[in-house]
């Protein structure tokens, strides 16, 4: 019989969910409005009902296995969620707690690392044995591939987005430094709003008006592209990705972004190997693929 | 009969060859003046005649397998020192060449990586799975074990002296504000003696000046170990070991330079953990005997 896994993306405000069979084909689609409750348990129902109705919708079987991830910080060796703002959970079990629920194998994830997984085995980083992701958005944080295999460190491996590049700027986390306080996809918005007066909707808005010539938002962008370079040389001085895979909606602004990121590279590198530098394919689609293929996983190691 | 290898520990002035048995019992050792070439011949010939003497001092067999690691680049997938500015090498296959000419497995490896597996195998960072040996010498390396695994990406991983840690000098890879031309035992002597006009013969005489209340030593020790505590930060925040293993002449005085560096990540982690800082336990010996336990694996993998 055909391998059949639900997955679902679980953000702090919607759940992107998909059956697909085990050649990742999407069977369903659902979207929904997150769940939330500080145990998870008002997400684990909303799972359950999920799966039934994508398995009702695709006129299937209830998968054999079911793949869940989510933004924070994810202990996936012990299942448990240990912190995530958007979801404002602490220290819960969730991988037992919906295993529970379902009856069936669950595979519980981090929303980048899952990416990550994705971009590596069917998306910009195929063919890699050593390589990174990493996702600007709200936030900045890379997933690693090393030696073939995502690295987690409990879920505390790849915080590329909290280490000091070296500005005066305040980041959320209390340090002073962070890369994501100057060159996430928010801190550019902020950074321009607070420069100019003027609104900014994201960094597209922002990159759009530094293509347009204007000043104030090149110089937004300049600053977050040579801090982001920054980032990236420390992550590959001390890890060496033959890849380096960089996600999120400012990338698809290719050339216009990843130009200035590897002219910094290729001028600051002595010693060090340049990585290829390569645009995410996934898109938003990565997280949920990633937990399609963790429930594989889970499901072909049973 | 029980296991013997021959295990070499290859600087650009000094080899450290000893014999061992299966559980690291050392039953003989040499040092001698390196033997230098550019195609590394030379170097094989030498540890060819000093297994044969070391089997000679012990009165036992040629040893079954022989570990030799130097400095630089080594790409130990494949067998191949990329870079040793202290040897004088580029791309020398040394792995191969010193097994033709020995005909015996041979295990070809880099001394901090080496230094690094002695020392969570059996010295300071035993049980641990995802952990770091930092060697602060003449330079500043990492040696990375994540998943349990020693993480190599064909020789490049770990360079940790080379990361930015926002100072102005400039260091001998042309790039400027790297760890080491801040914080190496040599960086710390030659601070020392730019600002004293003093001579100073590593890095100790510094610190013990800096003990006894020398203000200009305190300034250049301190300033390198809050450069070290920053690059030990960034190391965390990317690969999040449990346990950071600190080697190097330096860190015999224990708590003295311990204590600012555990203080100052201590007051600058926010969400990061903090690892077990722990001095080394092997000193000079974790190169030999990484050597010997690298000619053992591939001995049992053979």
């Amino acid at each position: 019989m055909a391998e059949l896994v639900a997955a679902l993306d679980v953000g702090g405000t919607t759940v992107k969910a998909a059956l697909l069979d085990g050649d990742l084909t999407v069977l369903a689609t659902r979207r929904e409005r997150t769940a939330r409750s500080a145990d998870g348990t008002a997400l684990a129902e909303q799972v359950a009902s999920v799966v039934t109705a994508l398995a009702a919708d695709a006129g299937t079987a209830v998968p054999d296995a079911v793949g869940v991830v989510v933004p924070g910080i994810v202990d996936e060796q012990a299942r448990v969620a240990r912190f995530s703002a958007n979801l404002d959970w602490r220290d819960v079990p969730f991988g037992d707690l919906l295993e529970r629920r379902l009856e069936r194998p669950v595979a519980f994830g981090h929303d980048v690392r899952a990416g990550g997984l994705a971009e590596f085995r069917v998306g910009a980083g195929q063919g890699t044995r050593d390589a990174a992701f990493v996702a600007v958005g709200t936030g900045i944080a890379a997933a690693l591939q090393l030696d073939g295999r995502i690295y987690r460190a409990h879920g505390l491996a790849g915080e590329i987005g909290h280490i000091d590049v070296g500005h005066p700027g305040r980041c959320g986390c209390g340090a002073t430094g962070c890369l994501e306080a100057i060159a996430s996809a928010s801190a550019i918005a902020r950074r321009f709003t607070e420069r100019t007066g003027r609104p900014a909707d994201g960094a597209q808005p922002v990159v759009d008006a530094a293509r347009r010539g204007d000043e104030a938002a090149q110089a937004v962008v300049s600053e977050a592209l040579d801090a982001l370079a920054h980032g990236l040389r420390t992550l590959l001085t001390l890890v060496a990705p033959e890849v380096i895979v960089l996600g999120g909606g400012l990338f698809t602004a290719t050339e216009y972004v990843l130009d200035p990121v590897r002219d910094w590279l290729a001028a600051g590198l002595t010693f060090q190997r340049m990585p290829e530098l390569r645009t995410a394919k996934l898109g938003d689609e990565a997280g949920r693929l990633g937990a399609a293929l963790l429930a594989l996983d889970t499901l072909r190691a049973s």
